[in-house]
């Protein structure tokens, strides 16, 4: 049996195992896909303190290595469910097996929204898609549009910028959410043309994409836009459905202020719970508070035993 | 008048100024003595993620050169008190200057606890240290005392037994707190001697320290050590002095999620705030936390004046 299984191998699943190791417990961590989470799919990280510009693939390497370092172990399979049986958790998983801990540690993160448009599914892969760090390249000199407003919007149209031939950034309102100094960047770049008070409506096309249909919200009108591809960035939705605990309505973990979950033994940081901010650098902090706080859960559980 | 003031410039601060002037704020951090915070009286960092083994000298380099790419404006200068006009607050210093701000973000960190015996103030820089980094080649091939059990007494008796003859370690418990990865280093360093159940006294010297002079909480026996030096890590006391809201009975400003304070416009970040863990990691994560609702805060209070 462990002592701590921690699903989820982005920053804050990463750190936590870091600071389990320090803390010399038996601990697993279990990745679905590849280590890094979200960072993987990043161009360009600036706020990540200590490197003032790397790429997400350098900074995943360097979190691997530290991984590597302080010699955790890192499984890769798919959480299906836990079933908490009190001072034993079961690990689920779908390929069928079962791993034992004594306590958990969910950063399982997030994964993009969906706009839930008719033609979004349909082509996925063939002109839609979710990370333009991954699929930018098969859009060089193309036109492409981007819905979204945010931080992720804007950083990937900059992104895109540098191989498309132009941009429709179609955003629901009349201003960006994003950091002023992505905004102020994308505001200058030519290739950018911004589609205010405007929401996909239908994506269309034969093989693949060929427009995109939006409304103008304030005056109602249809408008059809011709693009190879449409990269959608309208937020994220959290992978948490593998847990039963208290979860806020858009299934976002719900924790106390040592990150501990509705379920005794249970913990979750990062992307994945009801935080008021989603950064490296908070998945980060969250990691290791996570970690802290099942070392003390464990601590306090043997001395409880041994009285 | 700026947008934001930062006081402190540790990993909170500067990372709190990274986020603001990624978000365009006309942002000051104003820093008593050096950037870095506590990372720069540490030996060697090894659970910052990213940085598998760095000294605390290059990570404060690291952080400054972030600050530096991102045009962060640091004034070295000392805060005496934050006067609080509702949408202004003055920031009035020591050297008598007063700084307008629409927010403050409160960084100011901790400092090495004393343990208020007699002998300890006396000998301050005469055999008395809080900083192992910083002294503990005064002490080179001599003896001396540590007093504390947690994490910081352990690395930096690790760190001190590189260059000493020998250490006591003088602990009030029978086990001590620091990880567990530490405790098994120091435990099979032969330098180490661990002085268990005991609490000091009185330190003792002529011009310098001379011995320590502990007491066995079990047996209430004393027992004097002969020593060149005694270092003490038992704990930090925040730096919170010249801010007047909300506290814990210790002087930890108290936070709501967002990092915001009992004073509007005021937030606080890292070890300064009553939180549960105070690393490096997680001040990261609070400094990206407590701009990101600064911001907030400026453009709630913009619109309410526009409207």
């Amino acid at each position: 049996m462990y002592d701590v299984v921690i699903i989820g191998g982005g920053p804050a699943g990463i750190t936590a195992g870091i600071y389990a190791r320090r803390a010399m417990l038996d601990t697993l961590l279990v990745e679905k896909f590849g280590l890094g989470g979200q960072i993987a799919l990043i161009d360009l990280v600036e706020n990540y303190p200590g490197f003032s510009r790397v790429e997400g693939s350098t900074l995943v390497q360097r979190l691997e290595e530290h991984a590597d370092e302080i010699e955790l172990d890192v499984s890769f399979t798919e959480v299906e469910r836990i079933e908490d049986r009190g001072k034993e958790k079961l690990i689920h998983t779908t390929d069928g097996s079962i791993i034992k801990t004594r306590c958990a540690i969910i950063a399982s993160g997030a994964s993009p929204a969906q706009l839930g448009i008719p033609g979004e599914k349909e082509y996925i892969g063939r002109g839609v898609s979710y990370c333009a760090t991954c699929d930018g390249f098969f859009f060089r000199d193309r036109d492409v549009a981007i819905v979204g407003g945010g931080n992720t919007a804007i950083a990937e149209a900059l992104f895109l910028a540098k191989m498309v031939r132009k941009i429709y950034l179609v955003h629901r309102r009349d201003a960006l959410r994003a950091d002023k100094i992505l905004q102020e960047r994308a505001f200058k770049n030519e290739k950018i043309e911004f589609v205010w008070n405007s929401v996909p409506e239908e994506i269309k096309g034969r093989e693949t994409v060929e427009t995109i249909v939006v409304r103008n919200v304030k005056s109602g009108e249809l408008h059809e836009i011709s693009v190879d591809g449409v990269f959608i960035f309208v937020g994220m939705k959290p992978e948490t459905d593998f847990i039963e605990c208290q979860k806020d309505e858009r299934g976002f973990i719900k924790t106390d202020r040592s990150l501990a979950t509705s379920i005794s033994g249970i913990f979750a940081a990062g992307d994945c719970r009801d935080t008021p901010l989603r950064q490296i650098a908070t998945a980060i902090g969250d990691g290791a508070l996570a970690a802290s706080s099942a070392v003390k859960y464990l601590e306090k559980r043997a001395s409880t035993q041994s009285s």
